[in-house]
């Protein structure tokens, strides 16, 4: 799992079009990164951690991963895969700030999790999880804050809606004005993806797209890809398309890079 | 809708690893071709018909129609999208015989349908439609018939299933003692296509899988291609994946060329 990824300088250039780079509308810029199979599954089903791409795939994850200052990811993510949310390119110059939105403080973090070890071997940072306001005072949170404090990371409290989810505007403004964060590479699960591709409001945020995808279908019952068609302020619903597309075959997958804001 | 296509030969050539050749265990050889969003939808929703991919691999399927014997679709891709089933490339050599199955005749097809128009102006091929054989002496069955065999096509009465399916290696086999048949490309819609993918008995004659990725994604309720998580007769299921793939990019979209036969 520490192993160093190489990753091929022809590679890497080709993606230098899907890099952050630094907004005018006072928020961070977004890169939603992930992996499907072709019927758009993350994973055979919620919590099982589903092998899709090949190793070249996932260095480039970890090569694009140098390049924002923020990873995130759901709670169901942190979870079931226990992630290290580091960047284990040769050569990472800086590593970005893990980022976990858990409204609901399920994610039972400690000491063994193994962002925490990658953190305290010095190869990653210690996350930032955004918690419910209502929770912020919570016996757990309280207990789970000094741990996280101790090796840099925290919790954030912010508001949620009726429907106890947190709005992306407030997510973005809360991390650009606590930890002075500059662009996200949102990495998954499927609800994290879905909430961002099916409202107009949230697509804006989204500068760049890198899906990989495998020669694979996994079947139905899998975790998908796949957003509401929620109507925009007018009633009408146009779905996310791509711009400034590119395609780039690597391993036996396929590699997708482009624009999603208007 | 009667343009001529071109094709550029130097894309042709890249897909004659996956053209079908002569099997030797006397099904015909079926290629899978179809054409989907990132979240692996055919269409918006049932009967909707769906723009998705470019100009080029619309071509692309005009091209590759030609080296089969068959073109095959189910009876409400006929019913919604009242094709053509013919090759448009410019310079095509032969005409594949449109084959629909419609195991309760619900194709009302009559002499103005677009694959009869076509027929009539000698642009393609009267079609032959797969009926249950309990609907075979129906009297809607026994006009149509008529009216197909004006023009060299007509009805098969093939036996159905406890379910009213068809099995795929009765189709096959029914198809090449019948008409001689010796390769497929199917075309869909998205229960034909899933049929033979969630099923390893079927997957067996699939030799050849070519399908269009265009860079959008048309959210939740579209008719979507993920085969339904089949056991095998030792119980055991295994997610289908192409070998021998190839990623072809073609305007804004990727064709994947592989082969799924073990």
């Amino acid at each position: 799992m520490s192993t160093i990824l190489p990753f091929p300088g022809h590679l890497a250039t080709q993606f230098e079009p899907y890099l952050p780079f630094t907004t005018t509308d006072g928020f961070p810029s977004l890169t939603l990164t992930f992996a499907t199979s072709l019927d758009s599954a993350l994973s055979l089903g919620p919590g099982i951690q589903t092998q899709l791409s090949g190793p070249l795939t996932k260095a480039m994850t970890h090569y694009i991963r140098t390049f924002h200052s923020a990873i995130l990811v759901g709670a169901s993510t942190a979870i079931s895969d226990d992630p290290g949310l580091n960047s284990r390119i040769e050569g990472a110059k800086r590593q970005p700030i893990p980022i976990v939105l858990d409204p609901n403080a399920r994610w039972e973090i400690t000491e063994s999790s193994r962002v925490i070890q990658t953190a305290k071997q010095g190869k990653g940072r210690a996350p930032f999880i955004l918690v419910s306001s209502n929770r912020w005072d919570d016996d757990i949170v309280v207990e789970r804050k000094k741990m996280l404090q101790k090796y840099g990371g925290g919790y954030i409290g912010i508001a949620v809606d009726d429907s106890g989810r947190f709005k992306w505007e407030t997510i973005l403004s809360k991390l650009k004005e606590e930890l002075g964060i500059e662009s996200i590479m949102v990495e998954g699960g499927g609800n994290v993806i879905n909430s961002i591709l099916e409202d107009e409001e949230n697509r804006r945020f989204v500068h760049n797209v890198i899906v990989t995808i495998a020669p694979t279908w996994l079947g139905k019952g899998g975790v998908v890809v796949s957003p509401e068609r929620k109507s925009n302020v007018k009633g009408e619903y146009t779905p996310p398309r791509l711009k400034e597309v590119k395609w780039i075959p690597m391993d036996e997958d396929v590699v997708l890079c482009g624009k999603l804001y208007t």
